[in-house]
């Protein structure tokens, strides 16, 4: 990123956003007109110019901003605005455009293009950001653009796709600078300053003895504050945090907060190093777990593109869908084994969603705790007892509360006391399975190699539903009919 | 931070974590068999002796530990366990681990503090960490601390506590390194020598005029790649992202995000620098609004202690709670009007809660989809146009398709065509009513200044409901009676 790019302010680039966003809804206005006077070549022309000109100038607006912002916009865009935003991209910053698109609107971007022009437009990309690229295309798309890259391009690229997705391998950098430990810090000045620039989000030299082992950092601090004449042994630090290639993501993240990090080294099993990890990346990742979380929660799982077409988008909706209506239909059939006794008790009809709905509801709290205890990795099994006794400890205070809350608005509603009665207790009862299985889901979600947040809040109410009518309603056919 | 604390490996800290409370829960053990033989004094002084020794151990371990790692093990401790544990932190350690634990472990701990001991274990913290501190503390309590304090901290604290809760100024670190536009490197790099250490996180020096304002910054590769004898101002970056105090945290984070920043100067409304923000603690700021995320949907504002005594967790669920059983008794009373048709055709009764279900599974994925696109301030005027039509076009797809699904499982339950013609049709309107009020109650909420995400769901399952329940019972009284 040169240093003449524009970073803007959040007030400027919405202001910047709804200039181009007008700019290209106008063109598109032109155009309908040319096309509709086409009899007409005086007007034509005129029209022509009026386009190319606006042409030119967003074409400049663009290249102006930072890539980032550029991704932005084109993210905001709708489809066909986004195209013709696309095609004013200079070449050359494509590539870095990609870097810092959504997936799905890279996926619609790169859709359109043939693997030469992909490989042109990556080719000028380090090769861990070309892998990030690949790896969001289509298997067979992804290995015919691999094939027209540089042969040592090629061998970087396949070594960073072979590690697993969630490995600190497949997000490391492969640009790092290393010294070796006997060398003065002298030394390392003078190596540095024969450097035109240095490898982005660099705080600290890795220091490597000669197989290529890991042996320490030297952070820049050290390397200004210290006296030149002494050697980097004397000054780095031996003991660095470091990240084995195959390590989670998940624990770089974790460290990266705990310890605040900047950059740390990135080692294969023998201790040599590889690569490194950068902060700016583990913000990214941070991110995207965020912004995927209240998605998954409710079943979806592809990051869904704003303006991605809507069939596609309805088709993404289904299994959990199918799912739904599938425990929906199982509910419904628990009611329907009660139905005589509702024909006796049409009361119990009105009163019965009541009992799920505030299931469901603090059922989905319990999940969120679950979720984010797990996520914190808080819950080992000490803690997970005392959640335990604790949600059915709430549970029983709130169901009592609450159930005699509505046990005494039945009454005034129906003036029956056993149904009041039976309805304060079914309360109570689905609470404590809202309880139960609000820390289960989750847990057994992830006890299974499953994503715990996924869909648990459809599992969720399934449960608080299903149970909520047959507490209910079995509760009235034994005492009240 | 000093290097010679470790830093642990996710596998380790879950260890060294078990450990530690495998000792405490011991201790618990050895104190009740002290109390209970209290007649007999020999075994009193031996087991005096194994818990002394034990308590030693304990210690130790925990001085070795990073502070992060600390605050890792109390927040997971249950809190007769957390206090023994605190108990063992070294005084001089206690404000560092503070600084890293989550708010209502804080707020616990603190609780038993009294301010003259609160003003002894923060006052070797820098006066912008005090500051966030404070701010933790009621009111009263933290007055008090604030008096006891030195009175240059005094001022500074004051000075940072004066900023708005969410603006950057309330972040910001006030320690900052600055140089002259017209020094030469060298003399940079003599200044650098003669000081200790740097700040935390510093990637670039600032540069100012006399008055203070900024005129650029110098990174430290550029100090390090540069010729000494060149001068700052042929080297720096003139035009460097920065903030005002007033910007808010929001906007500093996707500028970190965006521009992958280390840290930014911060300055006044005349431009002069008064401070810098760093990568950690957008990091942190990232995090904390991930964590919530999840928790304010379902109406749990506070940042809940996993083991805050259960009363006090049970009022937290007490507001949304009411808000769910009022709604969720306007459902009721919804049904109550129909009363007379369910006794009719009591297959309605079974049938009703699936219409509700289904509608409330789907807009709650509206939701999330919504109130990410707002995080991302990706939904201007033109793209939320987009997006209604778009949610509506997938609602009819969904509606007609799995309304068909539904009616024919209807059908071949209850053999009646025109109660499967009403089910699927009420599918299709309450998908409706699911879309709309997915798009409209998140961005309601923000319209009134409210949080977008708080209680969103449980509004949302308010509204398809009770829609759900009077479409699919109104369809039925004017069809099927």
């Amino acid at each position: 990123m040169s240093e003449s790019q524009e970073r803007l302010h959040h007030r400027h680039l919405e202001q910047a956003r709804e200039q181009i966003i007008d700019l290209l809804t106008r063109q598109a206005v032109e155009r309908e007109l040319v096309s509709r006077s086409e009899g007409n070549s005086r007007q034509d022309v005129v029209a022509q110019l009026v386009a190319r000109q606006q042409q030119a100038q967003l074409e400049q607006k663009l290249a102006q901003l930072h890539p980032a912002d550029v991704a932005f916009i084109l993210e905001s865009l709708p489809p066909d605005a986004r195209e013709a935003a696309w095609g004013l991209v200079r070449p050359e910053r494509r590539g870095a455009v990609l870097l810092e698109i959504n997936e799905a609107v890279l996926r619609a971007l790169l859709g359109d293009m043939r693997p030469e022009e992909i490989a042109a437009v990556v080719r000028h990309l380090d090769s861990d950001d070309i892998a990030e690229l690949l790896t969001e295309l289509p298997e067979e798309l992804s290995q015919e653009v691999l094939v027209r890259l540089d042969r040592d391009d090629q061998a970087e690229v396949r070594s960073v796709l072979s590690f697993p997705e969630n490995s600190v391998g497949s997000m490391m950098d492969l640009d790092f600078l290393s010294v070796r430990e006997d060398a003065s810090l002298e030394a390392v000045l003078r190596l540095l300053r024969r450097q035109k620039s240095l490898p982005p989000e660099i705080n600290q030299l890795i220091v490597m003895d000669r197989g290529g082992h890991l042996r320490g950092v030297l952070s820049l601090e050290q390397l200004l504050l210290s006296e030149p004449e002494r050697e980097v042994k004397d000054v780095m630090t031996a003991d660095p945090t470091y990240f084995y290639t195959g390590d989670a993501i998940a624990d770089a993240v974790t460290a990266f907060e705990k310890y605040d990090l900047i950059s740390a080294p990135v080692v294969n099993l023998h201790k040599q190093v590889v690569g490194r990890i950068t902060v700016d990346a583990v913000v990214d990742a941070i991110n995207e777990r965020a912004q995927s979380e209240s998605l998954r929660q409710v079943g979806l799982s592809e990051e869904e593109d704003l303006f991605a077409p809507a069939m596609e988008s309805a088709k993404n909706r289904w299994p959990w869908l199918a799912l739904n209506l599938l425990t929906a239909f199982v509910a419904s059939r628990v009611i329907g084994a009660f139905e005589g006794i509702i024909v006796q008790l049409v009361a119990l009809a009105a009163l019965m969603p009541m009992v799920a709905s505030i299931g469901g509801n603090t059922g989905n709290q319990t999940v969120a705790l679950v979720i984010r205890g797990l996520a914190l990795n808080q819950l080992g099994p000490t803690q997970l007892r005392k959640m335990f006794s604790k949600e059915f400890t709430i549970a029983t205070v709130n169901g009592s509360l609450w159930g005699s809350v509505l046990g005494l608005a039945t009454l005034a509603l129906y003036h029956q006391w056993p149904l009041a009665l039976v309805i304060a207790a079914a309360v109570l009862l689905n609470l404590w399975v809202a309880a139960a299985a609000g820390v289960l889901i989750p847990l057994t979600l992830q006890r299974f190699g499953r994503d715990p947040v996924m869909g648990s809040s459809v599992l969720l109410t399934a449960c608080t539903d299903s149970m909520g009518f047959f507490i209910f309603l079995a509760l009235a056919a034994v005492f009240l009919v």
